[in-house]
């Protein structure tokens, strides 16, 4: 059997078993495959939040659409998005590219200048890496660690994807579909790097202080959009054992995607990957205390989509202009003509 | 300017001022690159070990002359042996795959398989990692963090390649020379699993227990053999300022390298690759208590096979059967046509 046969989701169901029986790993592993990034508790009051991210040329990036410096931004700013998405610290990161023939040193550097830029923002340092020939395509691969705090119990203090419980409100930080705007319009030759939308997709911003500031306030349930809104959200349902209601009134898409893109922004605000925003659910008595921690913190508000359901027929459900309750199926928009692959997930 | 024509190393010297300048880090990163690893201290009394290496097939490794289990295997054994060469302890690592299309499931799992019982014998947890598609070859990165200690003034305690001074040994662990003779006989198209040097190629051991108890004996400073003695050597006299004398008559080669391989043992020896054996320099006065801990360990001793100098005009200097002193040329066994690229070092 094949693997484009099976599938991504089934491979890695099939890596997971295999590594549960044959390597189990030590009691320090605290959260494994399944979530955002790993968990890895060596002394009972020290926990290192742990993410991997590999990206490869023509797949997930094309240097027709951006430049060598937002490469290097936006691969590690993936990675930053998954430390955010568990409420984590940014600590440290290693990268490590693979180099196709007749590649230019000013190349190379611009990528680091673009990765540096971000990392000197967060105070992430830069470990080490390594550099290696690659045959045919550059390949990016990075490691990045994160720091958490703990509960009283002295488990981890983080944001999970199993911790959903029906009758939690639904919500994410900022805007929904502009770097999948931004994407389409690249994609259509248009290249002004001053317009927000190209920006919004060539310069996401990991949501490090919410994600932090969430998790103090009480969240204790999110992951990054990486793969929109549809995308996404069944993956807490699934791991959390709950359905979830959408209210498509509610997006929060940018004026400007609206306007530019009338007859697909809606799918462009549910389905568009890369959006790095972090989707949270809480119960609803947080709100308040939420909405004051950020407007405290000069932070823009949540925009609640939507609450959560036990389980039923559809993990996701969906209402529209017309107040029609109906199932919504899940899955990305596909830009590239194929499924794009699932970037937020460990193995 | 093509990153082929300036080299890896002038091209790692570029990207190393890029960083500290741009993303100069913080102080929690105690060392960076340049070492087998990195070690990232967050907390005074906690410090992780970070290394990572990628492997692209038709390059780091070939499918006619080992199977997937193989791959596996080799691609963690070399990580868990930079954290062998730091004198850490191994805790967990992540693994990324880019598979090219038509792979067959069988084959990831036989991949995983010979990782998860290297693993598993060493006690180290996998954490998840990133499968994504890769166009002609598959891509192997993994990223190791191990656990060290610390001196009483806080700072970890590890193996360096900063510390040799004049007048220290210096030695090795195992025999040298294994690896590239079992290479050798793959290449000709022998591939008797059985055979003692096809084995050390295929299955190297990492030297966790022998790189800790080191380290506890006083050892200081260390690193990994992945480019061969005549290879890394030269990097250790770099960063320590020091030149360094080797007595090839003490060689540990193994009695059925030198009889197949009557004419070049000494150069597999002294250049062939991946023998993952530790090299350590250190003062004469702590050889006693080193050979001592190793026989209670019951690991097999410590090869003695030359000494520390002052910097001089030659990093490397040799004396053979004819007793005469000459300068010996840094580098390693040229298996595959082309200089192998650096495989230890982080960026």
């Amino acid at each position: 059997v094949r693997v484009d046969e099976i599938g991504e989701f089934a491979l890695i169901a099939q890596i997971e078993a295999l590594l549960a029986d044959e390597a189990p790993g030590s009691a320090s592993l605290r959260l494994g495959i399944g979530d955002d990034a790993a968990i890895y508790q060596p002394a009972p009051r020290h926990s290192l939040v742990i993410t991997t991210d590999a990206l490869v040329e023509g797949i997930h990036f094309r240097l027709d659409i951006m430049d060598w410096a937002d490469v290097g931004y936006r691969a590690l700013a993936a990675n930053l998005s998954d430390l955010a998405s568990m409420g984590a610290r940014a600590g440290a990161a290693v990268v490590t590219l693979g180099l196709r023939p007749g590649l230019l040193v000013e190349d190379v550097l611009a990528f680091y200048h673009g990765l540096a830029g971000l990392a000197a923002r967060y105070n992430c340092s830069i470990a080490g890496g390594d550099i290696v020939a690659s045959p045919a395509a550059v390949t990016v691969s990075i490691t990045a660690f994160g720091e958490c705090r703990h509960e009283r119990d002295g488990t981890p203090r983080c944001l999970r994807r199993d911790t959903a419980r029906a009758g939690d409100l639904i919500a994410v930080t900022g805007r929904l579909g502009a770097s999948a705007a931004g994407l389409s319009l690249l994609l259509a030759g248009r290249t002004d790097a001053a317009d927000a939308l190209i920006r919004a997709y060539r310069r996401p911003e990991p949501r490090l202080r919410e994600g932090s500031l969430l998790l103090e306030a009480g969240v204790r349930t999110g992951m990054d959009l990486s793969d929109g809104l549809a995308g996404d959200l069944p993956k807490i349902c699934a791991r959390s054992r709950v359905s979830a209601f959408i209210d498509g009134r509610a997006l929060p898409a940018p004026a400007i995607v609206k306007e530019r893109f009338p007859d697909t922004w809606l799918d462009l605000a549910l389905r568009g990957g890369e959006d790095f925003e972090l989707l949270v659910t809480f119960p609803p008595a947080l709100l308040g205390q939420i909405t004051t921690a950020l407007a405290a913190a000069d932070l823009p508000p949540l925009t609640v989509i939507g609450h959560v359901e036990p389980p039923g027929d559809s993990p996701l459900w969906f209402c529209g202009d017309d107040g029609q309750r109906r199932p919504l199926s899940p899955g990305a928009y596909d830009h590239f003509g194929h499924q794009p692959p699932d970037r937020g997930a460990t193995i």
